[in-house]
């Protein structure tokens, strides 16, 4: 038997935007608290993305942990982690392309 | 005591899209027979709005009834009784002036 390590991804999995229909994202996106979470993650250049420690949100951290699996579970963030923080971007040019702008416009309403 | 007749009102009070928070109207589209319905009576022009009875959905009426009901208190639809026929419209350029871009990419996204 061989026993192969396990290595904890960088990049966690995500799903295939083909697969998420419309009305998924239009639910994560459907909360105070999860429009609040993308619009500071949107506010970050793709280049310097938000760790989860720097969001500034009004709830527990549980509660933010629990709005962040449903917008990365609808294809509207991408999590990777460095060391010991992870960070949180926008999966906007992907977004774009598939539900042309639902999330530009959303953000620019929720700012 | 003067007894006054209660006449029906043509127009069914409807929400100020001022006192309509974001996250409300994207709960409101986030459901498939919502975005059916938005995209069907979208797809009419407002001088010839879409009546309830000609709908093609694939639920019930009173499932779709509810379903109506949601969008009109979501400040998306207006819904308008001519005679015994109730005719539904999109508030299309209120909710372009209060979310600007938001109607029109999900109707895009859902043709």
């Amino acid at each position: 038997m061989v026993t192969v390590a396990q290595t904890k991804p960088a990049h966690k999995p995500q799903p295939d935007l083909d697969d998420v229909a419309l009305a998924e994202v239009l639910q994560a996106l459907a909360d105070p608290v999860r429009l609040e979470i993308v619009r500071q993650v949107g506010a970050c250049p793709d280049s310097d993305p938000l760790s989860c420690g720097q969001l500034e949100l009004s709830v527990s951290k549980s509660t933010g942990s629990h709005h962040l699996k449903i917008l990365h579970q609808a294809g509207i963030t991408s999590e990777r982690e460095r060391g010991t923080r992870k960070f949180i971007s926008l999966r906007r040019a992907e977004l774009e392309r598939r539900f042309p702008g639902v999330l530009d416009s959303v953000l620019r309403s929720a700012a």
